[in-house]
């Protein structure tokens, strides 16, 4: 079976499965705010349209402005890209040729951009069920490698790494002459989370990747960030086509990243949510992923593989990500989204009837 | 003084000429449908807020449906790209330290593509006034290179070149196994116009790549796409970072090409207003490109450097596009775009105040 390499577009995932696609379904399986975009958006909708007609700033001077006001960091360190799939891109794109570590699982772009400029890459595979990162075992491999690539909080399993085990792959790094790439694409997810921003005026060799479309709920829309030392910035933009971030994105990040408020009520929404649904899986002896955001790994411990289970879900129009792309996965768990109330229960519901059955 | 790399955005042009942006000005310097968008898209506009929510179809396939039963090649031989500029950074990607051959003066992506991926470029110069695009000489320099950029008709000169030329180059370059990479952003101005997409499949060293900003003035929202033979858009799409195009885009897009009469429309709005303003530079003296599109080259033949002409039009709020970086040019011509009645008229008025003078 081929799979559908990311989560969201269901219709892929309904055809692998040799299924149609239900007329109303309830996707879990891209990791969106369920709070939707702040409301300004849609209140500055209509004054956007004018926006379409003329070419997009291709320096993104305003959000570059606001970006450097909100994190402290020079607009000459700052990248816009068209997501946070393009800034991955564009490292990799930089890095061609190199050796690269990934550790996994984890988002699976970072394999498959490497991999498009012939980089070599080598794995550190973390170990269920706690997927801790043992920075022992890592350092042994950090002498050898060009770059490594790391996703704090982790996607899939929505693990938040030590601080204090960050600084030290960072620092090890930097001995080593070796770029590491923290992709911080759900980090505004998290109630407590000191930015790491402030150290890459220390750290050469420290790229950081942001994502606006998860907190914001705008994937439709593409926009990310990248903080780095300006030579890397400059280095990155060279191979950046021109006009590649819309101007509905700027326009939108410049909006967003005014919002304050609304990331604080969408943490303690997802927090709450979460809370309330991990104490029915832990009732309803389900295991899960200790995430720290705003999705989770599940699997029932009593299968093995997790195939009847996700087919189950799939007949009852709930979507999961499978995880037989996730290297240490394979299948062996599922990534839900932290949803809506509802929708949470709706999964609730009918996980339980799972469980009355198995 | 460091010139602003391509039209649109004027305040960077203003701000390179020391001068402050007038609050009302025209812009002449992006080549963008007067009549703006099809009217069908501020209908939708609504409508698209939803998209915003959700990842695009990473693969594009509603509005590659829509180019396959329109243009009647396979959906296997289209690739969508966020903007024509995305997918000339791809392709240069692709040939990544090759020897490339670039006609002057043209479209400057190509050669900014190009050097970042550390091609190898060599140049065959247009001669100035009518830019003819001479086979003899171009010949000997096609069996030296991997690719060429072709852009018909030509950015800035508006020029279309003769079929059988191309017809001729591309087979001449299928002897030496040289890739054509035929950029047509601008085709569908030209009132006639025999599609070289049947081609394709004869030629598997033919890239075509078009642009939706221009014709449907969309290009705050960016959307191109390329046609080739599937093997090459195999290896283009794994160096294109995941959902580059945007859900507006794609929405857009697929609306945008149902509008058969729009374009009608426009060409012949275009086509009346470039006669019409093409008079009024022939009475008056001013030297213009034989262009067949929406834009132009013009000059004043009293001036050598039109740098004069250039500011006393920035002065009167009008914004022409400097040809300092465009090699062949260097400043000798200036490029309009053709735009609406009102400001065309506006354009011959203070043209014909400088005439008055000089």
């Amino acid at each position: 079976m081929i799979w559908p390499s990311h989560g969201s577009n269901p219709q892929y995932l309904y055809e692998a499965m040799g299924l149609s696609l239900p007329k109303h379904y309830n996707d879990f399986s891209a990791n969106i705010n369920p709070l939707g975009p702040p409301p300004i958006l849609k209140e500055k909708w209509m004054e956007f349209y004018q926006e379409i007609f003329v070419y997009p700033d291709p320096y993104a001077i305003q959000l570059k402005k606001r970006i450097e006001n909100l994190e402290q960091v020079p607009v000459e360190s700052i990248l816009i890209g068209n997501g946070g799939a393009e800034l991955i891109t564009l490292v990799a794109r930089m890095l061609a040729g190199k050796r690269v570590l990934l550790v996994q699982p984890t988002f699976s772009e970072y394999e498959k951009a490497c991999q498009a400029n012939k980089c070599e890459v080598l794995y550190h595979q973390l170990c269920e069920p706690h997927f801790e990162l043992n920075l022992d075992e890592l350092r042994a491999k950090l002498a050898h490698v060009d770059a490594m690539f790391l996703c704090n909080p982790n996607n899939p399993t929505g693990i938040q790494y030590p601080r204090s085990t960050i600084l030290s792959i960072i620092e090890e790094c930097k001995m080593h002459n070796c770029l590491v790439i923290l992709d911080e694409a759900f980090f505004d997810f998290l109630i407590e989370y000191d930015s790491f921003i402030p150290y890459i005026s220390k750290f050469s060799n420290l790229i950081i990747i942001r994502s606006l479309t998860k907190m914001f709920a705008i994937p439709g829309i593409r926009l990310g960030y990248l903080v780095a030392q300006p030579d890397t910035i400059l280095m990155l933009s060279q191979l950046q086509s021109h006009w590649s971030i819309n101007t509905i994105a700027l326009r939108a990040g410049e909006l967003c990243l005014e919002n304050e408020s609304f990331i604080k009520l969408t943490q303690e929404y997802i927090n709450n949510e979460r809370k309330r649904i991990f104490e029915f899986f832990k009732k309803n002896e389900f295991g899960v992923s200790s995430s720290n955001v705003n999705f989770y790994l599940l699997r029932d411990p009593f299968l093995n593989d997790q195939f009847k289970l996700f087919e189950f879900l799939l007949h009852k129009a709930i979507v999961p990500r499978h995880t037989f792309n996730f290297p240490g996965l394979e299948g062996r768990w599922l990534r839900f989204a932290i949803k809506g109330c509802e929708e949470n229960n709706h999964l609730m519901e009918v996980l339980a009837e799972w469980r009355h059955h198995h």
